[in-house]
């Protein structure tokens, strides 16, 4: 089945604000220091999603390319959430990574 | 009544992807060059829409600020848009503009 | 004295030089919570810089008012970063964000 | 030989700025409708280059990543202006591309 653009930016933007949320709420909890790889892996992450929905958005001739880097990169920080799955934003984070990066393979493919 | 992030979120993201289209569809008028200034401001403003949501996504303490320039930029952007008013896409732009303007100037109040 | 782009964005990419290392330096720290607010306006901060130089390459018809937005935000991450003044690298990130609001506020006027 | 983190931020903002000119000049020229392309594509990879610069000021773990990445899209890029070669902005344009994908390169290695 093939991907729509509307429903990979949909993915793109869900993973985004998932980021987002799980960034502030890192910096938030009582030890920030064991957060501070998902700190970084988040700000990426949802820089790479904000670019990747622009692209199609936009249609740019780069959009198929930047939709299968961002892939990789939801994986990535996907993967950092996972380790710290006692807490609930660490995974919903990991989860709208995992969905992000499918509808993103699908959409570069 | 007051402005919740999550409405102010979603007048973002849909100025960003009106921008974003009406970035694309300028950049396939036959006339381009009539468009030039329509492209600049809605790379702008797309890029500034983006920002601002994200600042509210992750709860920022410059959320705010960052809202009440947006609503400055939406309104530059959707004055120009405006002038293009022959174009379906810029009519509709200029409808997401006024619409996320007026969202980030109640959350910055 | 007027200022030129050239110099105006110059000042702007050793903020946000600035910042993204003084974000990096907090997440480094022992004490990870106490730096979470400089985190945070070291984030906005770098990416309102970098807003602020494309903007002046290209030759933005919104140039000037982005200048000025910027050099409001790097007046708000100087005095965070003045507040952690202990640190080495917040000291100078204090004085990279107090250059470019002095840059960003001539290039304004 | 390698590639330090300054030398290879420094390939970055320099093919950040040339993208952004280009970008600016091909807006300017008579015949805007024949660059479309080149504007998109550099709107992509200004955007990828600060990415890739940010990503290196602040040490992040995806750092390496993304500069890969950026080789791909300042090839993809400079390609693109080189079929514009009879415009200085683009000769430029095209130049910055290959040393930035050269020093992103070596960085990914």
């Amino acid at each position: 089945m093939q991907m729509s653009y509307e429903e990979c930016i949909k993915a793109c933007l869900e993973c985004m604000e998932a980021c987002n949320s799980c960034y502030d709420a890192c910096l938030k909890e009582d030890d920030v220091k064991m957060m501070s790889d998902c700190i970084r892996y988040n700000r990426e992450c949802a820089d790479i999603c904000a670019l990747a929905a622009q692209a199609m958005q936009s249609d740019s001739p780069l959009a198929k390319h930047i939709c299968q880097f961002c892939a990789e990169i939801c994986d990535a920080c996907g993967k950092i959430c996972e380790q710290h799955g006692h807490a609930e934003h660490c995974r919903k984070c990991a989860e709208a990574c995992r969905k992000c990066a499918e509808a993103c393979r699908k959409m570069a493919s």
